[in-house]
């Protein structure tokens, strides 16, 4: 828990310092409808990354090869912030928190007085930072427990529905990389299961993942606080409680994988630190598998960080990927366009 | 944790007092080639459970139909002991147990003299009774933890398929439900997806549902225990900790049900006071639901059991199925056979 605060809080500073910018981005080439149909993954640049995608699948679908895997075992799992979707300038899970305790300042009359809601309604980052950890699990108690799991669903669900980017204007679900859509549908066209294994909210994914994904709730993996079962007028609700029960990142993602798939992926797709045991435990499998990340390198049409940012560190990860032989995407060279709509 | 240890402490009594009879049952009439084509559920025989069962199914595949329910959403939950296969003379998870610390014992010549395991080698129930659940906690440890997910699944798969029951001497695999199979076929032809939500271990389990109930791993939803992510010679390992995570009975079946699927099912299926809060909050949906409690009422091909049992104790549950109209099915009468080799 302490790690992942922390983690939040930098986002949330740099939120405050905009060190991010967006550029406009050049539209890419349109490619002719029948390149697009023989193509199965047109925003992705001819390039050592592509072509080692291609032939992973081809080795492990090809019933002749020495590397086939059965269609049960082709699990592929991806990480969700900065892998399928952008993560700049904070966790978008953070921006739903704040946004929460502006919706709810009005019945919290106290909170114009109190840390750390006060920060946030007066978007007073130094103050938010000075609250540390325990502030932000405060936030975290008063936006995603203390109601029902349907009533936290409708709430995600009409967020998502209607938030905005702060640099982009755009709808966060337009914030997901169009090459990694044709990439999870790719495999899933090969036989594949697609899965999420994110650091974020397993409850503020699922009510848009299937439709933004096509990766149905039963197939995300992600933190969690714990629920309880009550019986409320009559109706058995599940009440979320304002206690941690599952840190899906790091050492955890492996623990969330074996609880909630129960085998080992083939296919692994992550861009920070915070994947790489996922990666590693992937890559300990007894058959083929294929590890990847995705390195941020477009300050254009994305953003560029690794090694020195706070949010989505690519250090460890990077050097093991080197090592290794994983495939390391360069978003700036191997992506034709980042968005669906560049 | 309490109360499930209670379970299991009274199973394993009745292991010894031996209550339970199996008689021979007599061979069910052969039906053609062509009524087995024809009718999917052949070993249910007609009437008010069998067609309970086919009207829901034909309501909520119907397009037309103001129950139509899309595939995605058919979520089908079935507990395991008691509902798929058998768990008499006791948990069969708890007879593994049992075994386990017999294969162990040559490594551990101090348990010769140390309870609760002295009791075990013995086969002196009523010592392993006083030993209480601090014992057979000390005995789950030494079973179930201590050893990486991958030499524990290696273990429960050697165990599955040499271990014979105590009372029928079939392997535990033969000791499914025939008539369940049947259903487990029947929902996904008609496009459910089929879950185990079990009190039961979920690595315990998952092994082996894929081939005998069709259910891959990452649809079995179990009981379990800590696991920790480590690098060990080099290699990624997941170690089994001697410590609970997660009990998945009674309030926890809703709560492992949202935590692995995400989604509420359309159609739960059990036969224990332990599986009621599964039935309710199936039962509790917006859409067309289906409960059914399986009675286990025939004591000549299987063990007639309900209110006064202490394993799978079917009592409120009951009740509650009768006032609300649920489906029970009376084994005795709506089987025409139980297991596979009747």
């Amino acid at each position: 828990m302490k790690h992942t605060v922390s983690l939040l809080l930098f986002a949330a500073l740099v939120v405050t310092l905009g060190v991010a910018h967006i550029g406009c981005a050049p539209q890419s080439d349109v490619q002719s409808a029948l390149d697009v149909a023989v193509d199965p993954l047109p925003s992705w640049n001819e390039g050592a990354a592509r072509q080692s995608i291609v032939d992973f699948v081809a080795r492990v679908t090809d019933p002749a090869s020495d590397d086939f895997v059965p269609e049960a075992e082709r699990i592929a799992t991806f990480d969700n912030d900065g892998t399928l979707w952008s993560e700049q300038p904070a966790y978008f899970q953070l921006l739903f928190a704040i946004d929460r305790v502006k919706a709810l300042a009005p019945e919290h009359p106290e909170w114009a007085k109190k840390q750390p809601f006060k920060a946030v309604l007066d978007g007073d980052m130094e103050a938010l930072a000075a609250a540390g950890e325990h502030g932000l699990i405060e936030i975290v108690a008063a936006t995603h427990a203390g109601m029902t799991t349907a009533e936290f669903e409708a709430v995600a669900t009409d967020w998502i529905a209607t938030a905005k980017h702060p640099t982009t204007d755009r709808p966060y679900t337009e914030m997901v990389y169009q090459p990694m859509i044709e990439l999870l549908d790719y495999l899933r066209a090969n036989g594949f299961k697609t899965f999420i294994v994110s650091g974020g909210g397993i409850e503020f994914m699922r009510p848009w993942t299937e439709e933004v994904y096509g990766i149905p709730p039963e197939q995300v993996v992600g933190s969690s606080i714990k629920t309880k079962f009550e019986i409320q007028d009559g109706q058995p609700v599940l009440m979320r409680l304002p206690e941690i029960d599952f840190i899906d990142d790091k050492d955890g993602k492996p623990v969330g994988i074996n609880s909630h798939i129960g085998r080992r992926p083939i296919a692994a797709f992550g861009n920070s630190d915070g994947d790489l045991q996922m990666l590693q435990w992937t890559a300990a499998g007894d058959g083929p598998s294929f590890c990847l990340y995705v390195h941020h390198t477009d300050a254009e049409r994305e953003w560029a960080y690794d090694r020195g940012s706070h949010i989505g560190r690519l250090d460890k990860g990077l050097e093991e990927a080197r090592e290794r032989g994983w495939t390391v995407v360069d978003m700036k060279n191997d992506w034709t366009v980042v968005y669906p709509w560049n």
